[in-house]
């Protein structure tokens, strides 16, 4: 398979998970919450996948870059554009042309349909991150398409 | 994204999927239909970017050969395994490690979770081929696992 055709196949597929969830369950929130679930559970175990022939990651920020650079580049096929970290804890990832975001139309109306495209993708890192010990919420933002905002919020115990 | 990584999503995608619809529908049997929707609509999309740089296809037969080999290999990461007709429009592929088979256990107690693998596969199947112009139904079949066999009946007018 291609790059290209696999690429194609997951934004398919994806878009139709999330017009199925969308058709199927009237609370909005409810859908963003059931998205975020199923991505959260893929990400467990494509967190398994991508890691099991790398050495250890040594600390945390490690653990942030390799969810930009190797597991964007897997899912998205480009890698994230901008990391920004307080150092307590709160990871910024900034995507200037998010794919799930570059088949929606541009222009400020069409950004309440920004969330649902977002929601799958705030499960996945949060799950991929809770594979390699990290436990985190995950929140996005768009501000202007197709440029999205993913605030990771690591939980300490 | 290798090859392995994005079989992996896909796969992990739509076992979710699969697990989703049953757990919010209660009757099987329109599970199963909503899932060969699902591929349908997916499938459509699918042909136009799978063939946009082929050369146009000859005959149906060469439809079917695109289907055996290029398509299931983008898709499922082999080609299929014996491909039959009838030359009256009716056409059996066999793929004897079906992927998405490949991940449930083999055992006859399993065979009555086979169809809802093969669900979408279907709908894939009947959205390519009506994006090339070829009308059908297309059902599928499990006598023992991972082994699964599609039927397409071409829809004359």
């Amino acid at each position: 398979m291609t790059d290209n055709a696999s690429g194609v196949l997951f934004d398919l597929l994806h878009s139709q998970l999330v017009a199925y969830i969308y058709s199927t369950i009237d609370n909005k929130n409810k859908c963003v919450s059931q998205l975020e679930s199923l991505g959260f559970r893929i990400g467990v175990s494509l967190g398994e996948q991508l890691t099991k022939d790398l050495p250890r990651f040594r600390d945390e920020l490690e653990v942030m870059k390799f969810i930009c650079r190797d597991f964007w580049s897997s899912l998205y096929q480009k890698q994230v554009d901008n990391l920004r970290t307080n150092h307590q804890g709160v990871y910024v990832l900034q995507d200037n042309a998010f794919k799930l975001l570059t088949h929606i139309s541009v222009g400020k109306q069409y950004l309440d349909c920004a969330p649902r495209y977002l929601a799958l993708s705030c499960g996945l890192i949060r799950g991929v991150l809770s594979n390699l010990g990290v436990k985190s919420v995950v929140t996005s933002e768009v501000i202007s398409m197709p440029s999205a905002k993913f605030q990771i919020m690591v939980q300490r115990t």
